[in-house]
């Protein structure tokens, strides 16, 4: 049995005066028409710009890479639905049979549109600077866990981070070549991901160091081809 | 010679409280460390969430998927550059030498960035609010173009102004076979595009419907792969 919205809006330290924008908000598309996904396109650009903000004002001298970094680290499908999942959003979903059966309550993609719609409603019901607030509390563990000095990460691994924001597979780093005498050894290595076509190398005294600098270019391939 | 931002802000309807916000969002990073690159992450989520919530008021039965690409029509290099152009905005660019050389005042890239970091500075400088009214009228006409049915365009159209918003090729539709009698031909159609991996298929009665339902299931493949 679904459960009363307005018991998942008290625990979510919500007041909605428009009960409907809630019920809204937690209707997979499986039950038609008159669904969540409008209410989750507005949310999704709330919280891109919400924790946008937050991000440019907590770390003062990050570039704007380090920046976008950060934010696909926190704002992405594995974050939202385990926020989803802390709130226990699941249980309050109104899915069509279909999605009932096969246990949609607890897929990801749904929990993230969920929490993301509830963002759009909270827009449309008390304005902006609610969702700000709001935004900032569902964030505020994840926030403190960023130090101001998370963003300078090693290359490698921001990397990585990156990569599993975006739900793909690792970066794979091949050795190419080995020259030099012992002690002057120098090591190529490429770097390839998922997100991009091209492959990246870099070169350095040690297999990390190559390691190392292959990432950073592969991190600034990816920055440029966002543009 | 660089021309004074006072002019700028001016002829853009805006009034600085702190100038030296709008010369940040003017400065390019070949100018070294301190940049617009900040502002304008900033300035781009704003205006993804100002334009979401216009576009979500606007249109009250476009879906989702419409809402998306009716935004990525909107905001995109090629409309932010036209944008800073039709406003001297390259004018007031400071750029490095190098970039100075070769004509980085008239690079796409650079003046959409531009419009982006303004908007980031307004924001800061004025908040939210100002924001959402300059972004208004920066974009009045372009949304006053977007009439009520413009987001029912078929799928071809959609398919061809959605690669046109990302700058890539238009997509390549294949007759792969024909089947049946005269009167009851059966056309299948590959769309491909170069967004997405995968290549559709689509069936019809004749050319021209089995393309738009090879568009058609494309389009419904790139929204997926969004999320």
């Amino acid at each position: 049995m679904i459960k009363n919205p307005k018991n998942l809006a008290q625990s979510l330290g919500l007041c909605f005066k428009e009960e409907k924008l809630l019920v809204n908000a937690l209707t997979h598309r499986s039950m038609g028409a008159n669904n969540n996904e409008r209410l989750e396109f507005l949310g999704d650009s709330i919280l891109g710009f919400v924790i946008a903000q937050q991000l440019y004002e907590t770390f003062p001298t990050a570039s704007e890479g380090a920046l976008s970094r950060l934010r696909a680290s926190l704002v992405n499908q594995d974050s939202l639905a385990s926020l989803a999942r802390k709130h226990q959003i699941g249980d309050y979903l109104i899915l069509g049979s279909g999605e009932l059966k096969s246990g949609g309550f607890r897929r990801d993609s749904i929990l993230s549109d969920a929490i993301e719609a509830i963002i759009g409603a909270l827009f449309k019901d008390q304005g902006i600077e609610a969702c700000q607030r709001w935004i900032l509390t569902l964030f505020a563990d994840k926030l403190a866990a960023l130090s101001a000095d998370n963003w300078k990460k090693d290359p490698k691994t921001q990397l990585q981070e990156l990569m599993q924001a975006h739900g793909v597979e690792l970066p794979d780093y091949q050795l190419v070549t080995m020259t030099g005498a012992p002690h002057t050894q120098l090591f190529k290595i490429t770097c390839k991901t998922p997100l991009a076509d091209a492959i990246c190398e870099g070169v350095g005294g040690s297999r990390k160091k190559a390691e190392q600098s292959a990432a950073e270019k592969m991190l600034a391939l990816l920055e440029r081809e966002k543009k």
